[in-house]
């Protein structure tokens, strides 16, 4: 499953690397690709093991906002 | 001895933790503050350990550029 979060708030290398840390951490997350200047996050995930939602609480949870 | 250097391109938190620590782990420097908004950061250190271009060379070798 592939799908892009857009993450608002995210200003430098530090928030690029905050961002895709946390979610390549997450059980069933296989990939990220952070991009910086649109905010849009692509990551591709397994399905049964992970959803959006909880993609998403974990980038809030670094002090990010996701548009949902 | 105290000077206020001034940081060009800090942006996030995560940007203010890099130059603190950055300059707090250098032999001399005692205190340091960092302000996001305005960029500058004012440094307490040891006149005989430690000089201006020291301070700055640290903070430029963290990503950032220091007007001198």
């Amino acid at each position: 499953m592939e799908t892009v979060l857009h993450v608002q708030g995210m200003s430098c290398g530090h928030c690029e690397k905050a961002v895709k840390d946390t979610l390549m951490k997450m059980d069933g997350v296989n990939n990220v690709a952070v991009h910086l200047d649109s905010g849009k996050v692509d990551v591709t995930y397994d399905e049964k093991k992970v959803n959006l939602d909880k993609l998403a609480d974990k980038v809030e949870e670094q002090g990010y906002d996701v548009v949902r």
